[in-house]
């Protein structure tokens, strides 16, 4: 029998709910060099994280991740906090010797995603391994397009179009939530779901952006604050005053921006929050010399390829069903045909991690891609408070 | 330049304006060796031909039929008046040697197809032409599914599924029209667009029904008589007392029934009106042992194509745009991209009709495949009136 | 904390799998009020069940069911095998005292239904419960389709299109299974996928076929014989001599069915396991008399909505994106936006089960529900028998 | 019977085709207050505008326009030669009180657009009408589109989408055409196409863009030229040394840019002749406050509608077959269901622009929309070449 891998998990909002479930089903299906286990849960508020931990199956709970990155039994911390507290934890729990997966953004600001990744190759010279959460590289689609890609089904690749378009702002009444306070989200539609537009284009790719020109845009500036505490905060203390009505959104709704890649290839890149009607549509479409390959999440069980070295009159955008056992991580599931959802991709990115460390290999994305995709952040937010000039990407080859 | 081609067309309904702009438009993007014209528009009644005839820009018109298909000055016949009258027309002109495209149904009953058939093929030993308009062969997206199913690109055909699905009478109180008669009409959902199916399914695959099992079904039984004429009717006068304020449906509302080809082959086939949302949606699906090709008027610039000999991971369903100028018609429309309507099957159906008299080719449809669709047509109905036993169609190899 | 339920799995195979996913899942997600535990799987290979049962995490295993649902520490029995062996193990279960889920088919053979069904009836006098694993009625979309149909959104049903196509058999190369077996498996394509097809269209309507005419295929009589065991079988030997190069295809490879509800709607059922292209498309379309609904489960996150009532202009086929925490089942999942894939079926099936032990009300589909598709098919096989004559359906009401 | 309205077309090239089209059977199908007549075909070459003429059913041809402008007998002109000739002929015809129908773009420079534009004012003050060729504002689903918005449907306009894709230029050999030539087409695919989504974008919001930021891309900078003359051109000779095997591209493969809306609301533009698989796609989507709408060409008869005011459980995109009597000019066309073409715009264009001559109104767009038009691509333009810094439109309202 396998042995153990002994997992702890910071933080018990949404993301912690998908975490779980990766960690939980993964070993189900996979067959792991070691056996993940679910043994701590980590949560600020003691009695919240007692009963997150009974409801998704973890051991037992703390209120001190502190302490649990520091316990002998633990091998693997889970951080899946909001982005302010990323860095802090995932350095303390790297220098305690234990394997770290950050759910994304790395962290708020580069400053401190610098850190982490410096942590992270330190940590590497010891065998410890980190990996970054951007779980929608563990789609079998989008892992399929990238091999595509990678084995040159599409040639050159001139052009992408990435969008992250979702609409739970579209109305001026939702409420205030931690999401939309520059101190403890970093940013708004940009770094929460930019960034995955970002990752994604460059994961299929294989390209990396050097230089970008964007605008940030936040529609509507106030907000009511909820009656109670803010959803999915690890923390209930909103910032201001806890009588005020009405928030100040200080994040951006929506974030346009194109961008250059090294290759000279161009990108288009849009994220809203206020896009009526798109819920979750994640969509990448990638143009080369001989062919084209899109992507959305609302439809993540296909991919659509077109090939321009078809006979003329044979072309056309194919729609392939990626449930293939030939497909990324497929043969594990279900036969062909039988659909999967959201939170695969975290019990694929849990196989994925737990093989990492077992092979003694380094897991991607890596805190370097982490640091990378801030940077495009970074450099997105400066165009937009300078007029929408072109901005280098620090650390990109131009 | 090229001799005419003197046109009358009999009737002027709704399939009078779409063969008028066949006629108008056909000489216009294809270079045809006989030039088309439009000379004499025939109706019942004198003034509406005549408005008629000045609208869609035909020379003269006339409310007399029998003295135009005797005239000296007049090449083609083109009919296009309800099912009833389409015998005595056809033969008429034939007899008077003149080219006949008869709009489909080729008649109301197998008897007058029969007699039909048997003067198309005493005119063709003189040289005379004759055709049906099941202009759905003239998409060119169906047109190129047949030669792709020709070429062997899906294999050997195991089953097809039709459906020919509207919702013009959802609503109990949409009005009685002589489509709804089965004196006038024929039949209701079968004759009109089951008719379509069957054809468009036989055309696409090279096949022929031999044998079929079928129910028909109105589930409206009575509508209202609208106020002024039955609308789309050549005469006035609609059946029953004028006074009447309602009518009685003598027709199907919905067709169902299934087939089996003399290959083997099975099919499924559904006519129906009140197929609440589908306006318009002719779909032929095709499985064949190493392919697939699906099509739906709905979507009419575009073609399915599924190769089950890619590689495994590789397979889906591409959508061809056929626009392309190596796809059938095209190349005399516009550029790759620019998309067709209805009508322009019209147009094509003008320009083989035009080219196979030219050419003194026999053109396809012919006489003899709309007596073959007439007699799959009342096999369904002698099924549904004998508990949906198989019945084989007449003339067909079992 | 909840009282436990502790569940028996027999059986695991393919839908083993899945119905442990079901268990594993769903009180991760859902407030229950008593606590399934996977305590024992059951399967005639002692090894291949002890190496399920660790990998799938059920406590313990064994090869004899018989002595499993004697024992007093299980509650629950969870049927998983193929269809020829539900009667024994059910009947022997519900005496037991042991509530019930099924997989589907309830049975293979009308008689063995029958007898699972009074077996039901006298344990639910008892307060033992039973329920058919139709697992499709536990789609968001389909139960929220039902609500809406049930709602009067689309008015009075007339007619029904459901199909349910695969093509895992559209090559002849493709290996002999039991499920191509009639004596193992019962039926082919009808009774393993058509069923399905049945089921979920009178759910989803809440109407009941009262006769059929059909006709089944079989396309490829004779396929290879695998060299190892039969996949997915519990038992390890498959019928006909060992060393036989070639089986037997005892099954249908295509039914096709029309329908007649009680209610006078008509229906139209395919189903096939070669529709060359269509992995695991079940498709259900319902046109009613000022709406329609439609369902494909290759598609499994929306339904089509189309409302005749709207401004004439304005209506058409709205795509709903089932996955708001109205919609049934939703709540307890993902954030709007967030795919459900095949088997979260499994987990909302637990889930109702659970909650109708523990609430004492009796879940459906009930086995008197299996028992009625079981008739259904009975029938269209006997009209398949019969010239396709429309055959009623026993018990139903015509 | 109505008065007659001469007209004369300058321009043989593929528009011509598609404006013939339009004067030939706009009055087959609309009721028009004068009748036009297609009267003179200028071209400059002799041979092939008498060939055109005769083709496209032109009465008479010409290679001189000048003397046509100036003809007693010609009402209206109507230009569809490349861009750079435009304002000549425009102005001379206007100043000879002919009615103008101009292809777009207005002009290849915005100093010749004002021109253009004061001309046009001028002649407006003597009831002469002009009109620009934006022909896609008369594909019904656009001019539906517009008139929701304009309605309120969506609600306050947060930010839109909009791209037109082509890939003709995907292949490195595909040759050289004046359209790749700065100096005959003004831009590239900035002019040609990106002013379509431009155009389209404020028409179906009704907002105007006041500054922009933008990039252009050259991906493929030298083609070769082909053996004969250059393709679309009214003259046969290409610019540069007709020896010379390959041809510099002077002009963009692609456009990128955003732009601010005078109202506040956002915009993303891409124009691409590279966008590999993509034929002809001109997509429009548009992010309200309380709906969305979204058009694509390539699926020109249907338009989507989204309506966050739906009870949240049936929020979805609707998807609306633009086909019924009443939506804009389709009564004039074909019953329900039946799809109309690229083509048909033309004759809807050709259509209004007689009703606004016969009325006495002002057409739209009118040429000052076509100089706003030119103004913006101006913008882009500058903006590309000073590092993407936003420009603000001259004339617009910031």
């Amino acid at each position: 029998m396998a042995e153990r891998l002994r997992v702890a998990m910071v933080g018990n909002g949404f993301m912690g709910a998908a975490h779980s479930q990766g960690w939980r089903v993964a070993p189900r299906f996979f067959d792991l060099a070691l056996q993940p286990t679910m043994d701590v849960l980590v949560g600020r508020d003691p009695a919240r994280a007692a009963q997150a931990a009974e409801k998704w199956g973890w051991r037992e709970s703390s209120s001190d991740w502190r302490e649990v990155v520091e316990r002998d039994d633990i091998d693997v911390v889970d951080i899946v906090t909001p982005g302010d507290s990323h860095a802090e934890i995932a350095i303390a729990a790297l220098e305690a010797g234990k394997h770290v997966l950050c759910e994304k953004p790395l962290a708020n600001s580069t400053h401190e995603a610098e850190a982490m990744t410096r942590a992270a190759e330190v940590a590497a010279g010891r065998g410890i391994r980190s990996m970054l959460g951007f779980t929608y590289r563990r789609v079998p689609a989008t892992a399929f397009a990238r091999r595509l890609i990678a084995d040159g089904r599409i040639g050159e690749i001139r052009h992408v179009r990435a969008s992250y378009l979702q609409d739970w702002l579209v109305d001026p009444a939702a409420p205030m939530t931690w999401r939309l306070e520059k101190e403890r989200a970093g940013s708004g539609a940009l770094g929460d779901i930019g960034a995955h537009a970002v990752d994604l284009a460059e994961y299929m790719t294989g390209l990396r952006l050097s230089e970008v020109s964007g605008v940030l845009e936040t529609f509507v500036r106030r907000r009511p604050r909820p009656a109670g505490p803010t959803a999915g905060a690890i923390a209930g203390a909103a910032s201001g005053g806890a009588d005020a009505e009405y928030g100040d959104v200080t994040v951006d709704d929506v974030a346009l921006f194109r961008g250059r890649f090294a290759s000279g290839a161009l990108g288009t890149f849009e994220a809203s929050r206020m896009a009526t009607g798109r819920k979750n549509s994640l969509r990448v479409e990638v143009s080369g010399s001989h062919g084209a390959i899109a992507f959305d999440l609302e439809d993540l069980n296909a991919l659509e390829l077109y090939d321009a070295r078809d006979a003329s009159e044979e072309q056309g955008f194919k729609r392939i069903i990626v449930t293939e056992p030939e497909h990324p991580w497929v043969a594990a599931w279900w036969p062909a045909g039988h659909m999967l959802g959201y939170e695969h991709g975290f019990a694929n990115q849990a196989k994925d991690f737990v093989d990492a460390i077992a092979a003694g290999t380094a897991p991607r994305p890596s805190f370097t891609d982490g640091l990378h995709v801030q940077r495009v952040l970074d450099a997105v937010e400066h165009s937009s408070g300078t007029d929408g000039a072109w901005v280098g990407v620090a650390g990109a080859t131009a």
